[in-house]
């Protein structure tokens, strides 16, 4: 199915898209186990294959070294033993799960007698745009798979070989179980008119997810003519109430912040009401725990190591060890810091007065909305849904961690006896 | 917050926005029965209006007139007694259908504690671009209202004061029982760039809904940066097993395509089995019933009235009273025709045998799919929705007849105890 050769990116598109999409019929009429043990077969190809895929990764980490890249891009690149069996691990993790297509939405028999059922089927093509981590290879494939979707896999040039390698040991193992090959592509990662052209194939790919970092992201939205499941800024706020337990205050301040400041769940943003007594504390505890603050005029007030918040602060998701600072006056003040800056993501009241957290929970309007809790929750396996394909931050179809059911969609059947409408 | 005499449509567009969400935050706080109590009154206000709704009718059809539309057109346009009744009655079902939102669509109690709730939202704000039917006026924005959206609506010009007429009733209605004025508002029509202004404004309407022609909503495809919810074709198929019930086919078949020729789940090809003993009496049936058939020459040689099918007439959605019909060798055959020439509409079989129909109704990828049942049944009201605001064929977020449920998002809400992730 590979036609790299040519030099048309949107017939090259056309063809691996047509290719998996008939693999996908087939795909679909499986059932459910059958997909399982697909899957699981590709696990243990994957395992098989350890040292042709750690030999792939090392020519891309040397080709990475040489050109310069960052430290954390290399880490991220970097495959070894540990990493490659939590691969497979993750690919088995995903069998495990229940199959999310064939279930009954609702059913409902009309006074004609047309019984109607809406059944949950799968989406059918995916397209998967990601940058440096190999690992999404693996994930996203066996997500994809398990309900019942083909995938166009594209990765980054910078992990070219390591792609080709996993994804020659999946699509062998799936093979193996009777998938067709086709299900599973990778997308060619040299020619970068492919990605336009992947953005452009409406009616051939169904979804597309951009698994990186917001350029990449950015570039999908503003392009595709695909509906995207895009994930933005993670602008994510804290409010520490007035009534809020100070124990509990700092504990889940400084987990959100500081657990993982790289990830898309972290706090960017702290908002303490000018009524909590224990300000100071959760302020010192911060820096303690090395976190650098910058702060308005009444934070600043509070504590003379913090620095100023510029107005672009308040907008700056730095996914690092800095967190911008605010006294507020009461809930209503603190949501209409976060209906301004926020990015729907992740946000947190702490509070011990159950009518304001509920209040807090019912009016803003983020994806995640939590009472209570560390911001760093927000991700599909601590929701208890396995694997995540993504955090979505748009409104429509999936909304917050993305997981299986949120690679289906549904239909509608109509059972009748002759009738006509007359 | 009309603003229609800038003269830059994307300020214009902005403007009305920031206005409809900062009303939808007000409507989405509101309790169900409030919002069902203010569409109530907004059936009041237009049953009041409705003789400065007729006179602003009559100025609209003069024009139109005037203009030369098209006798199809004029009909569309034309409001009198009955239909303002109509459409009064129409906002008045709405107001009765259950609230959407709220509803707990999932609760989880994680090993942590954390309770993890996904709950019903509205949308936010919705736009409707839709072409000559004033009555959409009323519809949608009682529709999105019911759903707790703010909407913007942006009729056709030949309805332009038919448009502002049911707008002024039903906004005042609206604000007689709390509504913001600003959670409905109508997009001047005078100025067609204002409709890419809507097109483009991501990140301030969330969804658009296009209803009209093919035309309205391949542009509003081809040209949004917005979610759109589209209908495209109801290329729609019936297939008559071998194994068809005569009378039912005949039925069926008649109602399929000639109850009403014109609307979208109309049926557009016919494909008879060639085992089907039947054929001859159910295209003669459809003949005496006045409809044109188009056949391939198997088709032909059943009866020489019949011409023959172009391989145009295979992708032609008439919406009159003319029938593509070809002769098949068995289901397989059937379905891919269906998967290469359907548009994902609403597809039926017609069989006695039911292992073949549970096969046709899990392999065909429609909306739609219907065993012994006439396609013109696909429609919200018929399906138990209430007034549906269109059909999706899309895949993702709704499918099919789309009501108020395809209005709603939900977001996730997490009740802690002061957990971290550690």
């Amino acid at each position: 199915m590979n036609t790299a050769g040519t030099h048309d990116p949107v017939a090259t598109i056309e063809a691996l898209a047509l290719g998996a999409r008939a693999a996908q019929a087939d795909l679909a009429a499986m059932p459910g186990e059958g997909r399982a043990s697909a899957i699981r077969a590709a696990a243990a190809a994957l395992r098989e294959d350890s040292e042709a895929i750690l030999a792939a990764n090392v020519r891309d980490m040397a080709a990475a070294q040489t050109a310069g890249l960052s430290p954390a891009l290399l880490d991220r690149l970097l495959l070894d033993d540990a990493r490659l069996a939590g691969i497979a691990d993750a690919v088995n993790a995903v069998a495990d799960l229940p199959d999310p297509t064939g279930e009954v939405i609702s059913r409902d028999v009309r006074p004609n007698g047309l019984v109607l059922e809406r059944v949950r089927i799968p989406i059918g093509l995916i397209g998967i745009i990601y940058e440096s981590r190999p690992n999404v290879t693996a994930d996203a494939a066996a997500l994809c798979v398990r309900a019942g979707n083909a995938v166009l896999l594209r990765g980054g040039s910078e992990a070219v070989h390591s792609n080709r390698a996993i994804h020659a040991a999946f699509a062998r193992g799936l093979a193996s179980a009777g998938v067709p090959a086709a299900a599973v592509q990778l997308v060619p990662s040299q020619d970068r008119a492919l990605v336009g052209a992947m953005l452009g194939a409406a009616g051939l790919i169904d979804m597309i997810v951009p698994r990186g970092g917001k350029g990449l992201v950015a570039r999908v939205q503003a392009d595709a003519r695909v509906p995207v499941l895009a994930h933005l800024d993670g602008m994510n706020t804290t409010y520490v109430h007035a009534a809020a337990d100070p124990g509990k205050a700092d504990a889940v301040v400084i987990d959100a912040k500081m657990r993982r400041t790289g990830i898309c769940g972290a706090m960017e943003t702290l908002l303490i009401d000018a009524a909590f007594p224990g300000a100071g504390a959760v302020l010192a505890g911060l820096m303690a725990a090395g976190c650098a603050l910058r702060g308005d005029a009444r934070a600043q007030a509070i504590d003379p190591r913090i620095g100023p918040a510029h107005d672009a602060d308040w907008d700056t998701e730095y996914l690092d060890a800095v967190l911008s600072v605010a006294i507020v006056d009461g809930p209503d003040d603190a949501m209409a810091h976060i209906a301004r800056h926020g990015s729907g993501h992740t946000d947190v009241i702490i509070t011990e007065d159950a009518a304001v957290a509920e209040c807090f929970l019912a009016r803003v309007d983020s994806a995640i909305v939590m009472h209570n809790a560390s911001s760093q929750f927000a991700d599909g396996g601590e929701f208890g849904l396995g694997a995540e394909i993504g955090i979505a931050t748009g409104r429509l179809h999936a909304r917050g961690p993305v997981a299986l059911e949120g690679l289906t969609t549904y239909k509608w059947l109509v059972r009748g006896s002759g009738q006509v409408r007359g």
